[in-house]
C-alpha cells in the first residue's frame, strides 16, 4: 500500500531557525488565492503574524468572506486598489495603482514584523508590467530567512518559479460557470 | 489586455436559492486541503455552518494551526481518527475506521445542519476499498440542494470526477522536501 504521511505534530520553530518558503500558487484552475488562505488560517492557528496584500482587488472586497474571517482572526487583508480601479481601459493608470501598492508591499518584505507575507495576484502586475519583474523578485528574495511568502495568480513569470521552494499549478478539470452556467457564490469562491 | 474577472460583491442567498457544489481538489500538488480550508475561512466569514472531517487524520492533528484558527471562528475540524491509526498493516482496521468515520459522516450529509461539509482526504478510502464508492457518492449526491461539499485527496476516483460541479488538479511543478531537502513546517503546511 502507498504510504501517506501523517503530518500530525510539527512544534512551530523559533523564526530564526525556519525555512523561510517562496510559494507560488499558479495555473488556469480554483484555488490559488484559496489555499493561501489556507494557510493564512493555519498560520494563524500558531500566532503567526501575517500581512495579506491583493492586487487586483478594491476596498469593495472588503465585504467578502475571507475579510470578515481573517479580521475575527487579528488579521487584516488588505486590498490595494482602494478609491482606483484595477483594469482599467488605461495602463497608465494601472501601473502607477500597483506602483502606489508595491510602496506598501516592499517594507513588509524587509520588516521582521511578519511571519508570513501573502502576495495575491502578483503576477498580473509582473505579466502586465505594472511592476518591475526583477526587482520584485529581488525584494522578495531578499526577505528576511525566517519570512514565508506565497505569490498567486495565473501565469507566474518563469523567473518566479525558478526563485520558489514550492511551486502549484492549479489546473482546471471541470469548472461550474463553464460547464453548467452557474456563477461565483458566497462562501466558496468569495 | 486579458479580462480579469473583478469579484467582489456577493451577497449571501437564502439556502434554498443556492446551487451546493461538490467540489473536489485532487492531483500530487499541494493545496488541496489547503484549498478546502481557505473556503472554510470564507464561508466563516459569511457566519455558514461548516462541518470539517478529516480521514487520514487522528486527534494528534488537533493541536495544528488549521485546527486552532477554525475553533477560534467556532468550527470544528473532526478527525476520523480519534484512538485508531490509520494505514496499519491491517486492511481490515483501516476499513473498520472509515466505516466508524463514514458513521458520523453520512448524517451530516444529510441534514439541514450544514452550508458547507468538507471531506478531507476522502479519495483515500474510496480508492483502498474501505468505503464503498458508489454508497458514498449517492450520499454525496443526495444531499439538501443547497449544501456545498468538497472532497479532496489524491487519485480522485473518476466517478467523483463524474459527480463534481468543480473539480481542479493540484499539479506540483516545484516542492521543497523533494528539491532541497527542506521538511514539513508549522503554520504552512500544518
Amino acid at each position: 500500500m502507498n504510504k501517506i504521511p501523517l503530518k500530525e505534530k510539527y512544534p512551530l520553530l523559533p523564526r530564526e531557525e525556519r525555512t523561510g518558503l517562496l510559494i507560488v500558487n499558479t495555473g488556469n484552475g480554483k484555488g490559488k488565492t484559496t489555499a493561501a488562505l489556507g494557510v493564512l488560517l493555519r498560520a494563524a492557528g500558531y500566532d503567526m503574524k501575517i500581512a495579506m496584500f491583493q492586487f487586483i482587488k478594491s476596498s469593495a472586497a472588503l465585504s467578502n468572506g475571507e475579510h470578515i474571517a481573517a479580521k475575527e482572526l487579528g488579521i487584516n487583508i488588505i486590498p490595494l486598489g482602494d478609491g482606483f480601479t484595477w483594469l482599467s481601459e488605461n495602463i497608465e493608470e494601472d501601473k502607477k495603482l500597483a506602483e502606489e501598492g508595491w510602496k506598501l508591499v516592499a517594507p513588509a518584505l524587509q520588516s521582521d514584523e511578519y511571519d508570513v507575507v501573502i502576495l495575491d495576484e502578483l503576477t498580473y502586475p509582473l505579466t502586465f508590467g505594472w511592476l518591475d519583474k526583477n526587482a520584485v523578485i529581488q525584494a522578495i528574495k531578499n526577505r528576511p530567512k525566517g519570512m514565508h511568502v506565497i505569490a498567486t495568480g495565473r501565469n507566474a513569470p518563469p523567473e518566479l518559479i525558478e526563485a520558489a521552494d514550492l511551486a502549484t499549478e492549479m489546473h482546471l478539470i471541470k469548472h461550474p460557470f463553464r460547464e453548467k452556467g452557474i456563477g461565483a457564490q458566497a462562501g466558496i469562491e468569495l
